[in-house]
């Protein structure tokens, strides 16, 4: 059973040495004030918690899973307890609004607490995750009185809160929606429909439970830019903000699934539900947006953080189970076998783990601090760049660091054997858990059609321009023989990268499918290389403090390392991309849908 | 759900058209008589009642899992129903001998058999699965005495088997194993010891089980070569046949898994349980890796099996569910939305999944002709080859169709998007139950090894390039100009595969370790060739059949498109593959254990 020691010394390398936070807090309104001490005592206490509340219902909340009955869902043991000290310890309310509870921290410090959740228990972290969304939702785009009304007990954990979106009939497709809200004379709405695969649409944990529904109006047009957006309480709130009466809102059943059996995925049946719209009519979608790079860096993160834990778990392992000798010879003779650490293929696997993680941390601290440009910087130059890379990365984001995460969980299983199968070791449960990052807040196929198309073909390649622009950069500035294995490599891709939208673009005028047929295949290439920029910079960095005889030298040659490992090992995936994602739609579209079978 | 359908038309394809079986089987002792539609007839009737009897169970089989009592294990629902008409049937004893109950047909036979049951119920394919190992290691190395006893029964579906090899500290490396044997006076021997990961260790399908133990003799030397194997009955038999005592065999407990939750996985213990040996002692563990071959291959089979599965579910998805339209417009107006089919990325996933389904399913009836040369005209120098040929692709089959059975299982699923994590689809089933073929009968990193190194290496190449010299007659006899693209890529890789060897080989000399850290990359090298060999034959049959105006040009047509998928977008995974595999063993040796963490 992995037991979850948050890797705080990759974490601050990536902060402090990788990425500056020090600096780049210095000019976030709101965030002058964290000194890298002090960033370091928050996130250690936050990791201590963490450790030792959080982690320790992990194993337990898969195995008991959530309850239904027509009173309600009830939460794996101990849940409830968590959620309120979680809340208490302030984790929640961290990058919150200031005004209404929270913290005021930027948002890049909330997602440094994101990864230390997904790792320690991913199904615990969708109830505060979703929470934070439906707060975000209302800060973005609630009235002062809707601000005031819930964001108060939604930071302290009194309530919490939901997005409501999918229908059984759609959900990448949520033009086709039917949820309906009807106005009534009083100015509120009659909500009617039913909602499916709502995270935290019921559970015991909070008093009310404020859901963000998407629905139609009566005259509203077909389509997605007809879909508004409603605040519908579980509880009706009294005028003097004390609970009233039930909504109607039902949880009529929860799903059974593959993983993440600690956080209830409901149906909700809304039937004459009191409702408030949220933001203008029918741009309820639109609003839902402003907040998808947040949550689908969240999803990233829950992968990758999946992917860490699996890592630890398959580390320990790697160095305790004796079995066969080494190929070059015993290398414990005292022992009746050596541990399988010393075979190449264990450490191959151990070391695509290691890398994954580190290089998906860097992409997702990165997005953070993109984030606070974008949120606290907003209508300066500045603040247009950041979102326009943002929008760039977050595709990648979602679905590559999702993909690497499931590949690392499988990998850190792998190690184990035979007993990576068996439940009590906790690792087959990370497979499980780690598998629904691919699936939601926009399958990975979804998130590879939004890069090619609308992020990278639809700018003709100038948004991806911008940042191989920063890589060439980077490679200008490296001028020592050490770097020159890294930098070669990132030339190579900077330059292929940009030629392959080219080559996309010409052919995707005459035939769009050939966009769609290339979209996956150039997501997971975008993916390699935008790790292994990370990589580069952390390697460069890891030289000069190796050369300046700085301490902690092991952890340095350990990321030189893995550095190494990756570009050698990881990176020249992209050597089959290129050649499939250039094959033509072709080879996809002329087969009849009827030939499929047999 | 998926409602399984024997893929009757490509089996066909693949035994009569693309493998020639017909031919083969003439020169087959006791198979002469296997005409084309004796054949047919036989494999639809089996795929008749296994579609209808054992499909079925297995989504039910999987929810209510096997249950644990001091009395013994009780299988789910139906399953013992289900096994006597199986057996009834005739399945289990089709490929074994006619003096002893079987039918006497021919190992190919088998394997046909064993993709139909994978995919319909791998959890109940383990129970006649384990005790047709059993059976074929009494037939191999039992004494007269022993057959007599034992296989009538077995065959019969009266009795079962099992194979009891792992122990809990030891898995891959056998020579640590502990179980002790003691020798009696009246020639029996008592076995003492505990073995975990039994498959079908406990049960209630059957009367009798009759356990096969590796053990050590007193006297026996430390390592691989001082372990036995024994006959461990579960109940006594006495000297009429008739059913004794219980043995001094208990199960203790069983394992909660991942998936195949319908096969018991047990802890047996054996105190003082009376065994007979059978084989030469000391000689055990070499009379287990003779049947070691076609375990791996139905191992292999269990892996394609659920990807095939999965492909199914996936296309009946794939054409239903309606989302989003088309890129090049709506192709069906009339309907709120286009069924996802339309999609390009989708037509990737279910491409793959076809693909890998099609390339494992003829490797697979390849390996078993080849079985079917090896046992039947043993002493031969067909034989001879027959057998090299198959020690090479075993692992092959094993590792590389495993794992492209688990990417086919994790592709179907991703078609379904949330509908796929929820149980009730049964797509996410197949996914956790195709998970342990990568593992179990030696996991996948052990077969690569035992590929590169035992059966690659050790031959100076030669084992390898004796294969590749039939991909090059094969291209050599391909004139048309139809055959070029096909014909192109297979001559690069032949060429690049012994290249591979030999540089492999050359660094091997200096440290062993290079041979670790090329192994993985070489076997998945090694299984997309040997796949594109199988779909460069396809399609020149395919080719000629529409050529001649064949009848079912719609399924030649399928054939070709899937063919030049596989070689356009898959094949072209080895461009990275032959890079990583060179990348040297420095980049996964050089850091110390200790510098895996933080």
């Amino acid at each position: 059973m992995p037991v979850y020691k948050a890797p705080l010394r990759d974490i601050k390398f990536v902060l402090h040495e990788l990425l500056d936070i020090d600096t780049h807090y210095k000019s976030i309104p709101g965030a002058d004030e964290l000194t890298p001490d002090l960033i370091d005592a928050m996130i250690g206490e936050t990791a201590k918690f963490i450790e030792n509340v959080i982690a320790p219902l992990n194993h337990p909340g898969d195995e008991e899973g959530c309850h239904w009955s027509p009173e309600g869902v009830k939460t794996p043991k101990g849940f409830k307890e968590a959620y309120a000290q979680y809340c208490e310890q302030g984790i929640l309310s961290m990058a919150h609004h200031e005004e209404h509870g929270g913290q005021g921290l930027p948002p890049s410090m909330g997602i440094v607490a994101s990864e230390l959740m997904g790792a320690a228990n991913t199904s615990f972290s969708m109830y505060p995750g979703l929470s934070s969304g439906a707060m975000a939702a209302i800060e973005a785009h609630g009235s002062d009185e809707q601000k005031q009304a819930y964001l108060p007990k939604m930071n302290s954990g009194e309530w919490s809160g939901t997005m409501c979106l999918t229908e059984s009939h759609c959900g990448t497709d949520l033009g086709l929606l039917r949820t309906k809200a009807t106005p009534q004379d009083d100015g509120t709405f009659k909500v009617d429909g039913e909602k499916i695969f709502i995270s935290a649409g019921d559970h015991d944990l909070t008093d009310n439970i404020i859901h963000l529904v998407l629905a139609r109006l009566p005259d509203a047009p077909a389509g997605t830019k007809g879909i508004s957006l409603f605040i519908v309480p579980k509880v009706l709130i009294n005028e003097d903000g004390s609970l009233g009466e039930r909504n109607g809102v039902v949880c009529s059943s929860i799903e059974h699934k593959m993983g993440i059996n600690g956080s209830a995925t409901c149906v909700l049946n809304f039937e004459d539900a009191t409702g408030y719209l949220i933001g203008q009519p029918n741009k309820g979608l639109r609003a839902m947006f402003t907040m998808m790079n947040v949550a689908r860096l969240g999803t990233g993160m829950q992968g990758m953080a999946m992917g860490e834990l699996s890592r630890q778990g398959a580390l320990e392992y790697a160095k305790d189970r004796l079995q066969m000798r080494a190929l070059t010879g015993p290398k414990f003779p005292d022992k009746p076998a050596d541990p399988i650490i010393v075979h190449p293929d264990v450490r191959r696997m151990l070391l695509t783990q290691k890398a994954f993680s580190e290089g998906a941390r860097a992409l997702a601290h990165h997005c953070g601090m993109l984030a606070d440009i974008t949120m606290r910087k907003a209508g300066t130059d500045e603040a247009e760049a950041a979102e326009s890379e943002m929008e760039l990365l977050t595709p990648i984001a979602k679905a590559f660091m999702s993909d690497s995460g499931s590949e690392s969980a499988n990998l850190g299983m792998q190690v184990f054997g035979g007993h990576g199968y068996v439940r009590e070791h906790g690792m087959e449960q990370i497979v499980r858990d780690a598998r629904i990052m691919q699936i939601y807040e926009g399958a990975n196929g979804i998130q590879a059609l939004d890069l090619l198309g609308r992020k990278v073909l639809a700018t003709g390649g100038a948004r991806l321009k911008a940042f191989t622009d920063q890589i060439d950069a980077f490679c200008e500035a490296q001028k020592g023989d050490d770097m020159k294995e890294y930098v070669d490599a990132l030339r190579l891709h900077t330059e292929e990268w940009n030629g392959l939208v080219q080559k996309i673009l010409e052919r995707a005028m005459t035939n769009p499918d050939e966009a769609g047929a290339a979209s996956y295949d150039f997501l997971s290439y975008s993916g390699y290389v935008v790790y292994a920029f990370f990589f580069a910079r952390a390697a460069a960095i890891s030289q000069k403090a190796l050369a300046d005889g700085k301490d902690d030298a092991a952890f340095y040659r350990s990321k030189l390392a893995t550095a190494r490992f990756y570009f050698r090992r990881l990176l020249p995936r992209t050597r089959g991309l290129v050649q499939t994602m250039l094959s033509g739609a072709d080879d996809l579209m002329s087969l009849d849908a009827e030939d499929f079978g047999y």
